[in-house]
């Protein structure tokens, strides 16, 4: 069902120097026998910036991988599928625990320098033990050229695998960015069951990473929702090997430093929106644009009034223009001195709405093509102000219903 | 698919001395010949208060029908089904005019007299010419015996009737209560696609009447939430015609007035609740408490964000004890200097989660036994305050996508 995404060509994936991936199968989820634990070996001298779910209710390998990042360098990164480890207490903080131990004692690393991720079933135990044996496995076959296979390993309800490279030239050397993502519901702005892993081998200093991924990330993961909820395991974690010896960017405000953002920007959109187009039942992808509002907040709470409609919603996954919905998300969305009257929407390039009322040329045959499309704009204008806001979500269809209520039985 | 809903039987429903009842077809829809007109005469002397939609996109009939309370005194509801006037321009004020005039025409009073309402499909141009033609038929049979008619003409995706009637004696005399109530999504707590009128022949002041309206709402229909969507047209209005003439109730701080405020809840809150039991494809009714909150406003944020995870709703079609989205739920609240450690949550009398880990001594059998049930209620208790917050709501089923992705076609 996903939504105009094909998964990329395994030619078309560059490896990053100084990042290995290796996958192994701990049959998390016992009828399955595909690989399911990913490890991630980071060169030494690698830097790392990371942003995990802001959930209060958030899982055992969040709580510790926030620890171990401040506590030392980090050097692997070991993910699994198939279990969340949320909602586990105490007795998944020991497991978390557990698991990195394991990966230390294979590589002689100190336990801190491993960073946990989990996603899958809330409120399951971990089975550490079937992890640790299938670690081994995982340590031996790390190799530059696992990408594909660990963005295969890390999927849940994905339907696609979702990864994509870029090289971009600078000043004086070529470097590669390679990213892969998984998370196809429970996705909303502030991070979702979402987690993503984005390498480069460009040489960048820290604080210039950290700009790096707060601007790509404020323009792409945090633009996305399926349905509003917020995950509890989310994470979004940069790496940058400076294998590429390139003359270190130390600010984004130099020329290699603006190259690479639009790399990294472009590299992030794409696999953000990739989550979007392959979001639980999704049969459209829709861009929503609120313009000339007050604050570029402002017009994100519009946009997300329209996004997390199930009336818009539903309507959209029937290519109905029924422009209503979309006009009454807008009225409820309870700006102060919000004047209706001003208010412009299109739907692609037609105009539906015009000062508040349906647009005098407007005709239902117009608004039908729109719709009748996979990938739809609508652009609203509130005419208060020079701020603006995008959001990327998608329909809401039988299937949404159908996986969520499916999903543990 | 109504929720433990059944019609009421014609003989339980009383009729209230002052207010008669009247219908006609006006073919509104021009496949049906049900009725779909209503009006309802008001005894000179009649008090009302009444309440709209907050949604700044409001309808032609809300916008009116608050000018023409404020102008004169009301002697006849005007309400059509099967069409919202709503998202219609000037071309919508003028046709919500026309028809007021043609009731004032027949009853000859002032147009202000005539309160206007509209339900159904917004963007459509009102079939006023229908209307006017379908009036002199519901100005005829107006009777005090025309409620469960009314009730039935109303409806839009309503798959039950929904009115109810109670009796109480005051301390001089025995006075009636008589509502009917329609709606079944776009249901929030603001008021939604909710149209709802309660009627009762009690002597009350003007002043005692508000407040009588407004404690009677803030726990019946600003409870209940079907989909988070806030309607253009909703509207509540509480008729007192003093036709029982009791010693006249000047404030609910006396006996009598307790009683009537007493009655007013309850008739109002199984009215509310009828509206989510008929939610559009729900086949759970799903009760949310909140508790030892810092104040009622973040309790009901708190109950909001559970009511309103697609989530958490579809795992309650699932009858999946999947109380790892519920805690997910509230961990997203973004409740300041939140302490997810402190909350317990009940799945009916099990406890489920317990200083924000899975209860020791919960199984998955007791969830789902709560579960399995067609009634559910969720308790959360934040332990950091003494305030609380109820909210009424279903769950998410395949029926909703459904309804709703073909309302229009």
């Amino acid at each position: 069902m996903a939504v105009g995404l094909t998964p990329p060509k395994a030619a078309d994936i560059l490896p990053v120097a100084g990042i290995r991936l290796g996958v192994a199968s701990a049959r998390i989820k016992p009828q399955n026998s595909q690989p399911d634990v990913t490890l991630i070996a980071l060169v030494a001298g690698t830097k790392i910036a990371a942003v995990y779910t802001q959930n209060a209710f958030c899982a055992a390998p969040v709580q510790l991988a926030k620890q171990h990042q401040q506590k030392a360098t980090t050097r692997y990164l070991l993910i699994n599928s198939g279990n969340a480890n949320a909602g586990t207490g105490t007795a998944g903080i020991v497991a978390a625990v557990d698991c990195c131990a394991a990966v230390a004692a294979l590589s002689g690393d100190d336990v801190t320098s491993i960073l946990p991720f989990s996603t899958g079933v809330i409120g399951a135990q971990l089975p550490v033990d079937n992890i640790v044996q299938a670690l081994p496995s995982a340590y031996q076959n790390l190799s530059e050229t696992g990408w594909y296979a660990a963005a295969q390993a890390i999927m849940t309800t994905d339907t696609v695998i979702k990864l994509a490279s870029q090289q971009v030239l600078l000043s004086d050397t070529t470097v590669t960015l390679t990213g892969m993502t998984k998370g196809s519901g429970m996705i909303r702005p502030d991070m979702a069951t979402m987690l993503a892993y984005i390498a480069t081998d460009a040489l960048i200093s820290q604080p210039a990473l950290d700009d790096l991924q707060q601007q790509a990330m404020a323009q792409s993961f945090n633009q996305i929702t399926v349905d509003g909820d917020t995950s509890t395991n989310d994470a979004c974690v940069l790496m940058a090997t400076g294998q590429a010896k390139n003359t270190e960017i130390t600010t984004l405000n130099c020329a290699d430093g603006k190259i690479l953002l639009t790399a990294m920007m472009a590299l992030s959109k794409q696999l953000a929106q990739s989550i979007v187009r392959d979001g639980e039942g999704a049969t459209k992808f829709i861009e929503i644009n609120v313009n000339t509002g007050r604050t570029s907040a402002e017009c994100r709470h519009v946009a997300d009034m329209i996004a997390h409609s199930p009336l818009v919603k539903t309507a959209l996954f029937a290519s109905d223009p029924n422009w209503g919905r979309i006009l009454a998300a807008v009225g409820r969305s309870g700006l102060a001195d919000f004047d209706l009257s001003k208010v412009t929407i299109h739907l692609g390039n037609v105009c539906i709405i015009q000062g508040g009322e349906p647009a005098e040329e407007y005709t239902e045959a117009q608004g039908q093509a729109v719709m009748d499309k996979d990938e739809i704009t609508i652009t609203v204008q509130l005419e208060r102000g020079t701020a603006s806001s995008t959001v990327w979500t998608c329909d809401l269809s039988y299937d949404y219903v159908k996986i969520n209520a499916e999903y543990r039985s």
